[in-house]
This record gives C-alpha cells, structure tokens and sequence, in this order.
C-alpha cells in the first residue's frame, strides 16, 4: 500500500490501495472503475498486443468516437493510469513481480488458464506478495466443464435463464434481451465488491486471497425466487406479473404503475376516480383482485384511455401511485433528480474539449470525488517504474529499448 | 465488532462485522446478505407492523410458498439473524442505540427521511457511535426534486433508461423490461460495495461514514457508453447490433452468436462451411461487414436453417466461436456448470425439508461458506440482547412485556 502525503485524497476509502489492472473490454474494466471511483491507485497494464490495436482503445467506426476515444472505453476507464508491459518476455515479468510486491490487488478477466499461462496466476503471485488479493472474472469460472468457452455479455444472458426472463410477446418468438452489458457489469461489481471484503479481511490476518467470479454465477444469483420455483416446486411462476404491476395503455403510449400493495390499490382507485373499487368485493381483499386481475386491468385501461401518460404522471404521482414513463436514455440524464444526483460530470480533455461522464453511483461521505478521463496508453509508464518500483532512469531506459515497456 | 472465539468462522473476509439491517423487499435485503455470505453477522431488525403483516415475510399465496416460506424471503434472506423491535418507542429506541454502540453498521432502505423520524439518522447515530457506518438505499436518493417518490424496481427500469436498452420488437410498442428486479438488486450491490469500502477505510481513520444509493443511479451507471452518446454526440447509437451480434434463427429456433471480432468472425465462416466468406471483400475488412450487414446475416442464417440450434451449438462450441442457446431457468440451473460451481445450495428446514437455494456468485478463498434458512421473525432476540448488549433477564423480560421486543 502506498503511503500517500497528508490532502484530502488520504482520506478516500480506498486511498491508498494499489491495483495491478489487467482486465480488457466490459465487466473486468467496470469493477475495476468502481475501485478507481472510490479512491484506489488502478494500474492498467496493457500489453503490446493491445497497443497494435486488439483492445477496446480501437475506435472501429470515427462515429462513435468522443474526442477521439472509443465510447466505450472512454464509458469505463476513467480514473486510471496506464502503463505498457510485455508480460510474455521474462523482463516484462520481472517487472510485474516487481509491482506484485507493492501492489494489494491483481485484476485480470482473461479466459481460464491466460494468468496461469503468463506466470501470473494466484499460486506464483501470493509467493511473490504473500498479502496480494487476485481477482479473475471469467465467463463460467476458473474450473469446470465449460471453463474454456468464450462468453460475451449475451451469451450469458442467453445461458444463465436471465434472457428468458424479459418480458416479451414477440410472437416470432426471437429472443429479446437487454443491451446494456448487464451480465458484464454485474460480474464487475461482484468482483469489486470480492476485492474490498479481500482488503478488509486482510487487515486482521495480514493474508491475501484468491476471489473468482463468473459471469454465470453472477447472472444465476440476481434470479432469486425464480431459481427457487424449479429447485424446490418443479415449476415455475411469475408472481409478480400476478398482480396490478406492469405497463397501462394510456391515451398516447404506456405507463408504467405498481398498486400490488394495498395502500397503493387504494390510492391508484382514488386517483382514477372509482373509490368504490377499493370496496367491491369483486376486488377485495388481494386475492380477489388477483383472480380477477383481467377485469380489473381492463377497468384502469379504460380510465386511463381518457388522458395522456404525462397527465397521469402528474396525477398519480400527487397521489403516492409509484408510476413512471418509459424514458429514453436523453431523457433519464436530462431528469432534473439525475443533475441534482451529479450522475453526469463534465471533465476536460486535454485539448481542452469538454467530455461528459456518467457519475458514480456509489455517494459516499468524503470520498472526494475526482474525474479525469482515460489515460493514453502508457501514459503513466515512466512514472510508475520511477516513483512506485524506483528503477533508476538507465533501468527505464533499457527496458523501453528492449521493447519490454 | 463482535471478537470471536478462534475458529475457521474468524477467518471469513468480514468476520466479527455487525450489521443492524433495517432494509425489507429486495434491494436492502440482498445487500445485507451479501454482507452475511461473506461471514458478517447480520442482525434484522423487525417491527411489529411487519410482524402484523407489512413485510416480505407474508405468504400471498399458499402456492408460493417453498416450506412454508414465502419464496421471495427465502431467496433473499439467508445466513441472517432476526430480532423483533419497536422502534417508535423511547424505550425501542434506547436498545437501538445500545445496538449501535456495539454495531458496525446500520442500512435501511425506507423511503428517504424516514430514517430521521426513527432517530436513526446518520447524523444522530454517529453521536452515539462515531465508528458507524450508515448506508441508504432509495429510490432517487436522499434528497432532490424526486426524492419523495416511491419506487419499485420497474418504475427504475422505466425512468432510469434502461427499459429502453432492451432490444424488443414488439410491434405494440408496449415496453418491455426483466422481470428480474436488476434495479433492487444492482441498487443492493453497490450499498455492500459502498459499506466494506468505507469498513476498509475506517480501519485507517477510526471514522465511519454514510452510504446513500439511489436504485436510480445505480441503473444510470450501468448505461455505459450508451449514456455518452447522447450527453456528447446528441444521438443515440447502438455499436452492438452493428455487428454480428444477436440471435440467430436456426432450424427450429433461435441461437445466440458473437462474431464481432475477427478471429470469431474466422471461426464461423470456417464452422459453416464457408472459409471462402473470410476473404470475400464485400465482407472483409470489418467495416464492409458493417456496410453489408443484412447480407451476412441472411447468408448466414441460411446455412443455421439447414440443422437444429443444439447442433449448431456443439458445431460453434468446438470451433470456439461465442454461442449461447437461450435456457429457461430451470435449464440454466441444471447445468453442469452451475453444479460444478455450487450455484445450487441444499439446505435442511427445521422441520427437515430439503430446500435449495441458490449459491453465492462471490467465490473468495478461505471463505468457509455456510447456508442457512432465514430466520423465524425474533428468533434471535433473546440471544442478541443477552449475548451482544449482556441484558440482564430481567430487563429483558420486562421490554418484552412492555411489547418493545
């Protein structure tokens, strides 16, 4: 750990914790942002190979690019340094022994058997830094029949059950799923969340530990009592889509309304106007509304036929009615509880173009929030070979000859 | 923190943490049990109004019941501690604060100032004890213009964007969204991310903090680069599906491939027969794919037509092309892969029925892992006002009769 000078960036829960980042394009890049946002000193390494363009810095189409970075590298790398390292040369791997021993975490997400393969798995590392915490995220995990597949974000949404759980009724019956890397992002926080408990438990033992995510894994845990149905009853069943929680038509487009509690139920039936729903038996108690979920479906339908979503917006939410529209993603940032949340930040590039950042969502007291983009690949190569391995300047310079950094 | 006597248990990343869980639903309470899989000692905390009926604990419906638990709890709520409390009483009130003394941690996720009127603020509890660590979970936040709004996990799909990330086609333009509650559950990730971050921080500090998770800024931060667009282009774009990406239709359904690289790109070709396709230049190099995308795709599907998706399956997972076929939950539970990783858990009631659960996706060494049924509602109060704040029996008794226990 690094001790750092006495400033307000002492004080950060992770100031001070150094973290040898090996990890490539979504989940490994996010957790390790997470890492980064709360105060960590995050090391991208990034190998030769990645300089000669089989990374997510290559911006494959100009039009996505934002001030001349990929999006999506630019959406999960802020805040951290870079530097170059050849981990297939004896050299290259010299050097990374020489970070293990000051560092506190090793992040990778290459298949099964790469970290092993470059000498850089738990078993070599914990003999070099008795105290490193090693994290790998993998697709299925470290072992096991599957271990060796590829999986990008949607094949595990497809394997894990979490894509037959979007409700569609797309009658070709082609599968739906979400765009949002939901399987890559929730594997990265598992293992962000994996490293810090490492930290903190290591701060009682002085002993470092192996953490090793799956993607998988990761998608199975967020199912909860859907898993559960087929475990235990041999169905499955839907309790939710059961109740009065969904999407309503109103006159131009949805809406979105929960009245499955019973205080919601009775302020949506006075909202739209039928205080006597909340009395019919037809309707009362609970169970009752749930064998006659259609009727009363259509019942609220036909109020809300009567006036735009956006009307009822205002008028549910006077209400206490949990409702919402289906934004668009313009529209969520533009949200005014978004600005007030500070989830956009602007930073400047180094031309000085303002770039927009989201926020980081984990608002903690004296965290001391800073932003700053992506580093250049290898910005931070000189700097960290001098400051943090202290090599003299004629070490650094033979291994830049050498092609090692 | 509790000191325990020496065993394997003491060993755990968070050993000797003590949680005073507030939380109910979903998000708080899978927060809180990733605390608990991780060997923190968590004690929830419930009122009498959820003893009366308010609460996740109630079985709606006797078919949903998995050993007479409600599935939804049970899911969600292992490994956990349960003490009944009033705490709208002074006297309530004064063994919540007797709690605190001795706790780590305090996390709710009532609606944004309710904690206040409870006297169980931050600022109140760090009076009392100033090692504690606060975390919130709302819908939007502890303040701004929508703080107050209730919210369940779809209306944050809704409003967050991230309803509009799925990639539907449904021709009704009814939304759609994952019945999986990836906004609770996400929301809870990041409040026990959050919470060991700022228990690995007071180890240097001796200060605690306060956590404050919004489920809406924990669905915004998931939007990645899809949220840069916009905030910096003024457009929206999707760079997935411009590549080879998505569901493939093949004889009797659909399969899931990633063919965006080009060495998976090489591999399809080669697996469907086709090499000839890898020097095509109407599909090479990669941005005259992108231009020629539908005719690909068409070729492409035209040769999955001619077998069934479980054959292709085993035809791409040897030629190491990403391939994913869309399981239901119950398939993606009986996976040898999820066997081998221990995502399925058996555990025995009291009443010896074999129930099963699902695992813990954060696979840490030395972790010791055990599973236990949720609690009985108070089942532990005895033992937690006698053993952690060393009540005697009389008072005990008398807190009892006076019905703040």
């Amino acid at each position: 750990m690094r001790q750092h000078s006495h400033s307000k960036q002492n004080n950060r829960p992770l100031s001070g914790v150094i973290v040898l980042d090996l990890t490539r394009a979504t989940g490994g890049p996010y957790g390790s942002m997470m890492l980064a946002d709360l105060g960590a000193e995050v090391i991208k390494i990034e190998t030769p190979e990645l300089a000669r363009g089989v990374s997510s810095r290559v911006v494959y189409d100009p039009d996505y690019a934002i001030a001349g970075e990929d999006a999506h590298f630019l959406a999960l790398n802020r805040n951290k340094k870079s530097i170059v390292l050849d981990l297939q040369t004896a050299a290259g791997r010299e050097v990374f022994y020489d970070l293990t021993r000051k560092a506190d975490v090793v992040f990778d997400n290459f298949r099964a058997g790469v970290m092993k393969r470059l000498g850089a798995d738990y078993e070599t590392l914990s003999k070099v830094n008795p105290g490193i915490i090693c994290c790998s995220v993998t697709g299925f995990g470290s072992s096991g029949p599957h271990c060796d597949r590829p999986a990008f974000d949607i094949v595990v949404q497809a394997v894990s059950g979490m894509m037959s759980m979007i409700d569609k009724r797309d009658p070709s019956g082609r599968p739906v799923w979400s765009r949002v890397a939901i399987a890559d992002q929730v594997g990265g926080m598992f293992a962000a969340y994996g490293i810090v408990a490492a930290l903190y438990g290591r701060e009682r033992t002085g002993k470092g530990r192996q953490v090793d995510i799956a993607l998988q894994d990761s998608m199975i845990a967020l199912l909860m009592e859907y898993g559960l149905y087929p475990l235990n009853c041999g169905f499955f069943r839907d309790p939710v889509a059961s109740l009065l929680w969904g999407a309503f038509k109103a006159k131009d487009k949805h809406i979105i309304i929960c009245a499955h509690r019973e205080g919601f139920w009775g302020n949506l039936c006075r909202a739209l106007g039928h205080e006597e729903w909340t009395t019919d038996p037809k309707f009362n108690p609970l169970s009752r509304r749930m064998d006659n979920k259609d009727e009363i479906w259509s019942l609220i339908e036909g109020v809300l036929g009567s006036r735009s979503a956006a009307e009822w917006m205002e008028v549910l939410t006077v209400a206490d009615v949990p409702c919402a529209l289906v934004n668009s993603i313009a529209e969520a940032l533009a949200d005014p509880q978004t600005t007030h949340r500070e989830m956009v930040v602007e930073v400047k590039s180094p031309s000085g173009v303002p770039v927009k950042l989201l926020g980081n969502p984990v608002k903690i007291s004296d965290n001391h929030e800073v932003f700053e983009l992506p580093p250049a690949l290898g910005q931070h190569t000189g700097e960290v070979l001098r400051d943090l391995l202290g090599y003299p300047e004629e070490k650094i310079r033979r291994l830049r000859q050498d092609k090692v950094v």
